[in-house]
């Protein structure tokens, strides 16, 4: 399946004990329309206040109903910041986890003395000057194989700290300035960690070497401090026969 | 003052006993930061629901803070669907509601299979079949100065109906649907009635003419529906000396 969801209201994408998840929503409606208690995996966690245009997941169950009504049956069990776009029946083999290629994250920051309303929940709003070109020279740096641990939350443990950016850019579009980021996988809270990174640099804090130094330098203190959840949207998910830009048709 | 909103979470504009209203939020800030009780007029009422990208408002109050300091300091005893974009002082002649010369309005559908998470509370979401060029040929029928007592609100007693609009089409961008209305003065409803009119002739419940009807023969029941309030928002406020989209360079 496809989701969409606006994270603001939930702990995040996994179930916890300490408030309501999207996950949790999900296996709710499935119950409702299959009497079947799943598991609903999704291709990765989001945090809590982080949104998905486009998140991939999937569950195992025997039912009756073609899969591809699912989304519509499962719409009107959710509540309205979260809706199926689109469902489809796969075989075994497939695990919106396991079998995901690549991600695409759009971080977006909403530039001006004021704050606009209408994206007070998904975007980051700065009112300071930013040097977009220092911005875009220190994304461009994140590009190719890197060990990105410097822009791990630390305390996190994880066998491979080494990934690899295919797109790493800002984009500005009127009064909004989005930071798109496309790799093979990403740490925890790593894209928030290299967006909080580029801010420090954009507003003078920190030169652009600081970049170069926290990429060859594996230590969460050589990079910024880590940007707030409500800019950050998971915007496109990649598999081997699959991919939701081209499902959706959508602009990511 | 330049105010925009999020009406989702209000009874409308105005101070009611029933609910929340945006006058009184920004009443009780006003309050907050001068210790005077004002009353905050408005270019106009939104009903529970409409937004404003733009409303105008103005208040009289005997200060010493500098009137462009004020859109700060409300902001901060604001909550976060309610902001103020630019605020400055007048001479005693200036009347938000008086003084208008012309207001634009737009109403937003958004079409495809499934409601958009991002766009729930702010558009309207139209997964039937939508003929445009109908409904442009409909909206282009209400240019000019007509009497428009068939689009409003049954109940409502006002002396003179007649309005002139300057514009009245629907513009295509993307998976949304807009009409852009501008005009001299707005009935009671009356862009939501006419939306809503229009979306009979788009989905072919009524033809063309049944518009012609409407504006010549004034009825309430000649016309469609009233279409949902979350679609609508005020975008524009123009005076002779003073034009909000001039003011904010917004794309209105």
């Amino acid at each position: 399946m496809i989701v969409q969801y606006e994270g603001t209201d939930y702990v995040g994408w996994q179930v916890q004990p300490n408030g309501v998840s999207v996950q949790e929503k999900l296996e709710a409606a499935v119950f409702l329309v299959t009497g079947e208690n799943v598991r609903v995996e999704g291709s990765g966690r989001t945090d809590s206040g982080v949104h998905a245009m486009a998140q991939v997941c999937h569950f195992d169950a025997n039912v009756r109903m073609p899969a591809d009504k699912f989304a519509i049956a499962l719409n009107t069990r959710l509540p309205r910041d979260i809706r199926v776009l689109f469902s489809q029946e796969t075989d075994g083999a497939f695990h919106s986890r396991f079998s995901a290629k690549r991600k695409t994250y759009r971080y977006t920051i909403q530039l001006g003395e004021h704050s606009d309303v209408f994206t007070r929940n998904t975007a980051l709003h700065v009112h300071t000057f930013l040097d977009i070109e220092k911005m875009n020279a220190a994304a461009a740096l994140c590009v190719g194989e890197h060990d990105f641990s410097s822009f791990m939350s630390a305390g996190t443990t994880m066998e491979n700290t080494v990934r690899t950016l295919y797109k790493s850019e800002w984009i500005k579009e009127g009064k909004y300035l989005h930071y798109w980021v496309e790799g093979n996988g990403f740490l925890y809270n790593m894209v928030r960690i290299l967006v909080g990174t580029m801010l420090e640099i954009g507003c003078g804090k920190l030169p652009i070497e600081a970049m170069s130094n926290a990429l060859l330098n594996q230590c969460r203190e050589n990079a910024g401090p880590t940007a707030p959840a409500q800019g950050l949207m998971l915007m496109r998910v990649c598999y081997p026969d699959f991919d939701t830009r081209e499902v959706l048709s959508c602009d990511s």
